[in-house]
Parts: C-alpha cells; structure tokens; sequence
C-alpha cells in the first residue's frame, strides 16, 4: 500500500486531474484548498445547466449533499449519469444522512440512480443507508469503529455495489469482500470543519488517477491524508494553526514520509 | 462573571451543544470552525424542509440574514417556530439591518414572528430597528458605544422584549434593566470577516448550556470571545495570522486566562 | 507606477471604500478577508431585491461568474445598470469562460449589457470572449501571457472598449493602446483558491479611489498584489501558510515594500 500511495499521489501531482466537486457551501472554499494543495485541479459547478460539460472535461465527480436543496440534486442526478457515460468515477458524500429525512432520501435517491463508486462518511451517515436498522439506531459519529460497523459497512457495501469508505479512527474502506484499516490521522482533524468532506474530494483526485481498482485508490487517498493530519499534529496541537499545517502538509509530504508513517492493514 | 464565563465554556466543551445556524454563505465556514474550536457542534441547514428536524436535535437556532434571499426567510421563521415549540434560544444577527429595505424589513418580520432570545449585531444594525429614527440616522459600525447607544440598546431590548446585545469596543448587553460591558478585545477583529458572526454563533453555543439567565450567558460569551482576541492579538499583529492565533485561543483557553483577561463590567 | 501605487493603497486604507462583490460561493469569505486586509469594506450582496441600494452606497462592482445561477445574471445586469447610473468602476471576472456555454454566453451578455471598466480573468478566460477563434483554441490558465496572448488582449479591450487585465506570469494590462506588464508574483499563489477572484476584488478597491485613469489604477493593483505575493513567499513556501502570510502582508506592506519590489515595465 506504501508504494501504490505514493504512485497515485505522484500521479496527481504531476497531472493534476480536474476534479469536479457538487458541494456544500461550508466547505466549497476549503475543498478547493486541500485539492490544490495536493496537487489536483478543483471546480465548483453546481448549474444543472452546466454540469454535463464540466463533466465531459473532469476526471472525477465529487458529490456532497450539506446545505441541500432540492435543485442540486437534480444537478447531482444529471452529472452523475455524464459521469457513468464516461466512465469516471463517482464519489458520493452523504453529510447529514440519517438526520434528516431530506438528507436520508437525497442519498437514497442518489445510489439507485448514479452509479456511485465510492460512498465516504462517517459512520453515522453511512449507517444510515443499511438495512439493519438495529445497527443505525444510536450511532453517531463519535462512536468508534467497530467489528460490528465493519460488518455493516461490508454488508452495505455488497447490496449497493460500491465501496464503502467509513472515515473515523482506524478508517474501514471495503468493497465487501476486502476490508482496509487505516490507523494514522489525529482527533484535531475533527475540530476542523470540512475535514471529511476534504477527503471525499481526495478520494476523487486519487481516483481519477488510479490504474487499478479504486478499493486501493480510495485506501491510499485515505492513508495519505491521515498521514498528512499525523504530520500536521506534530507541527501544531491547535485547530487554527493544525489546519494550515495540514494543507502544509498535503502540499509537501511524499514518498519519504508515507513510507516513515503509513499504516494501513 | 469570571466564574460563570468559566462555568459555562466548561459545559459548552464537555457537552458540545448542537448550534443549528442559518447563515449567510460568506461566514459559513469560519463560523462553523469557530464553534468547533469552541467545542460546540455546528451544523449548517437552510432548506425549509429540512429545519425543523435540525431544531428539534439543537440545542440553540442562530439566524443571521448577511447574503439574503427571500426563501431564505421562510426557513428562518419555520425554524424559528420550532425552536420556541421547543424552547431552545434563537440569536439573530442583522448583518446590514439599515443598509437595504430587504434586510431591514426581514430583520423586522422576524423579530415579529420568531421569539428571538438574543440580538446580536454592531451599533448601527441594531439601532435601525429603533422608533427613535434620530439615532440610527448616521450611525454606523465604526462609532463607539457612547451612553446614547446604550440608551436606545436598552430602549429596543424592552420594546422587542429580548436580549440586545451590540459588539464593538466595549461591548454593551442589556435586557432592557441590566447592562454589561465587555471590555476586551481588539481592533484586528474587525479586519477578519465574519468575527461578528462568529461572536453570535459562540453565543448560540453559550445560550445552549445555559443553567441561569440568558443575559449573563450572553454576556459570558461576549466576554470569552474579546478575551480570546486579546490573547491571539499578543500572537500576531496582522489579520492573516491573527484569525489562525483567534481559532487556536478559542479552543486553549480556560479558566486561568478568563480569570487573569476578563473585563466586564 | 510606484508613486501611484503607493497613492491609492494610502487612499484605499484611509477612506475604506465598499467594494459590493456578486461572487462565488468558493471565494465569499477570501475576497472578504482580501478586501479587510488591504483596508478597504466589503460587502457580499446578490439578490436582485437589493443590489441597487447596494450600489448606491458602494465605490466599486465587482461581478464573478463563478458557481453561476441564471438569477445571479439577472442581479448583475440590474446592479452593473445602476453602477453605470452612479458612475462607480465595474470589474468583471470572467472564472470558467470558455469551459461551459452557461458562462461563456453570461459573460457576453454582461459585457454587451453593463459597462464594464475592467475584465480581469487568466489568459484562457479571457481570451474566450476574442472573435479570433484561433487564438483561443487549447489556451490555458497555465499557458504563459505570450506576445500573442498580449495583442489578443489589446484587440478584445479595443472592441469591447475596456480595460482587460489578465493575470499570470508577467501580468498584461492594456486598454487596447498602452500596455503594462506587472513582473512580480510567486507560483504559490496558483495553490490558493480564490487568489484571482480576490485580486478582482482588490482591483474594485483601487479604481474605487483612483484619481486618473483606470489602466494606471488596475496596474497599481495588480503590482501591489503581486508584490505581498513575493512577500508571502519569502515567509512560506507550501500554500497553508502561504495564505496566511499572503493576508499578512496585503495588511502590512507599504510604500517601502513597493519601492523595493514592485517591477512594472
């Protein structure tokens, strides 16, 4: 995992593929920030009228349903059909989901319509969407995650036909049958708004680039970016100062430090 | 006050209240990392839809009508029904109440409608809603609290029955009887976007876990944060790092910087 | 152009003029913080309802198409129209011109509707809108400003009788006739979101104060700009922190700086 990490983040780096992000307006400004630091090339159209040439020229699509309206998920549904046309992976972020009914059926709405490849939340959000409701009940995203989470997020995996990314402390990235653990990252990374929505973006740029499966793709942008947050927390141990450090970071950190810090089983 | 402000930073930190705002898209990000330094848990939600089930998990509703549409309003006072339904406090920020008849006539239906707990904005925003139109005529951000500010702060407090509470140097919060003035704070604030905002949402965070009065909340809140931008002032000295340096303080200070800092009078 | 320049920051810190942006979602809170930063008042406004009170009190327009509605447009149309009534200095940023139709014909209408002072875009933008398709083909922001990309510069500003002002390597700011090129300016600024939207806005701040001609007032600022974007580099060297310096120094640098470092030729 070390050297494919380190293959893809060269790869972004030295194609900076367009990654078109259908985001919320929290995070349109930091997301843009964390993928041009790592060396990727943002855009932000959210007009239905728009959305299939941003596509035509994009290399990932990132869909992200904070601050919701009913319009953008018209826009998301037209765009993610371009993006099933043309072949590009489609990474679905379901903020909120489970909180909302809004949210809840938006995601819902998404996944049987788009062909999503990677579905990235926490493990509330994703929770959310299984059919088990005993295991949704009382999950938030605070709650570690466990074997029993784990278990969900395969199973969840399996029904939709996507790969399941579970951000949280030892990360669980699966597409049913395999499962990745990443054990790097820093709880200041939570205290730090549009850290995951941040990742779902990386997750596109790192798909976009892949010459493989996107189970590994999606591994290695996780990984990397919890190394970044592990390099971030030993420069500053507070949430203004860490958040700079960690663009500092995904802009600077390579092989040298993914090979030092990476963990991932 | 020292104790209270302490007290009450200790309950936003070891429960993290829900501050569900509706806010204008400039401030969005910063005040949602402005709670999350804090300690408290931020969620933006706008869609009527949606707001009702927002309010019923938070703990405060914070309003703020900077980057204004009508539908915008709808939310706001759907929301803002739910929450005195449920009895949480609503804050509103009138950003640029005065300046357009959009947002002064909206600041005016809502503070009709919605039971709102706290007003929080400068000088001139506030004293637009006043019947004595002497003295909102001229009055903008840049003039002091003078004692006929503070009258016509109290004026408006009794008339709307709620929380007036006007930043600026020295700070002036009233119900109408009692007044408070925060004496910290420093003139960088008003060189970073969205430290107003900011300052009503860490009140909507403050409001949350409030175990007495909602004026001494207030005022607790106001106090905290002027504090916190007297010590990220001894950081930096430039607006760029001094927002960094205010994040940081927000989230680090405590107790014994409230005890040797804070100014109230 | 040195004396100039040092001239119109002195009048944008001492007389604060509102800049009143119609911008994008990703940029709200950075060209705010630009805007701060420099000394001049920002105001973020786009409902048609009150862009026209807004202008009134504003020294400068400036109109981003980025993250585009169709009832943005219309709000341009109606503010650039009373810019023009109010005599005010109208900047368009042309972001993604070339890459959608939606953009590309919003662009042309605003320009065929409002007066518009200044086009401030990268090459690829704003060489969309020339009439000689050859040049614009396979142009992009990452394309240097060549000798060719000047003269197409020069024949849009004469047909569309506008300053046009394009960043990137050697800055090129011509009204058709003259034609300077700004020599400072650090790579690093590419990696900040919202680096040319803000240097719109700052463009806004310094036609706002100008004493003469524009061209001399839209070089000023694009040298100043690029000067604390030297500045910042030397200060930081990955994007995080670069940002923040960035702010920093648009605060702080001065006539001093200015001597020092700007080259205009």
């Amino acid at each position: 995992m070390k050297e494919l990490t380190a293959r893809l983040l060269e790869a972004v780096r030295s194609t900076a593929p367009l990654v078109h992000n259908i985001t919320n307006y929290v995070v349109m400004n930091s997301s843009a920030n964390i993928l041009l630091a790592v060396g990727a090339s943002p855009v932000m159209a959210h007009c239905e009228a728009e959305v299939e040439e941003m596509v035509a020229i994009a290399g990932a699509l990132v869909l992200n349903i904070g601050t919701l309206e009913d319009e953008w998920v018209a826009s998301m549904l037209t765009a993610a059909k371009a993006a099933r046309k043309k072949g590009i992976p489609v990474i679905l972020d379901p903020v909120g989901a489970g909180a909302t009914i809004l949210r809840t059926e938006a995601v819902q709405r998404i996944m049987e319509t788009a062909a999503v490849s990677v579905l990235r939340g926490n493990a509330s959000e994703v929770l959310s969407l299984g059919s088990d409701s005993a295991t949704t009940k009382g999950v938030d995203a605070s709650v570690g995650i466990t074997d029993a989470v784990v278990d969900a997020a395969r199973e969840i995996a399996t029904e939709q036909g996507c790969i399941v990314a579970i951000s949280g402390e030892h990360d669980c990235i699966t597409d049913g049958t395999k499962v990745y653990r990443v054990h790097n990252g820093n709880p200041l990374m939570a205290r730090v708004t549009g850290t995951g929505c941040g990742l779902s973006a990386i997750t596109g740029a790192f798909c976009a680039v892949a010459d493989g499966p996107l189970l590994e793709a999606t591994a290695a942008a996780f990984g990397y970016y919890a190394v970044c947050g592990d390099l971030a927390a030993r420069i500053s141990d507070k949430p203004g100062s860490f958040a700079v450090s960690f663009l500092d970071c995904l802009y600077a950190a390579g092989p040298n430090e993914i090979k030092a810090c990476l963990s991932v089983s």
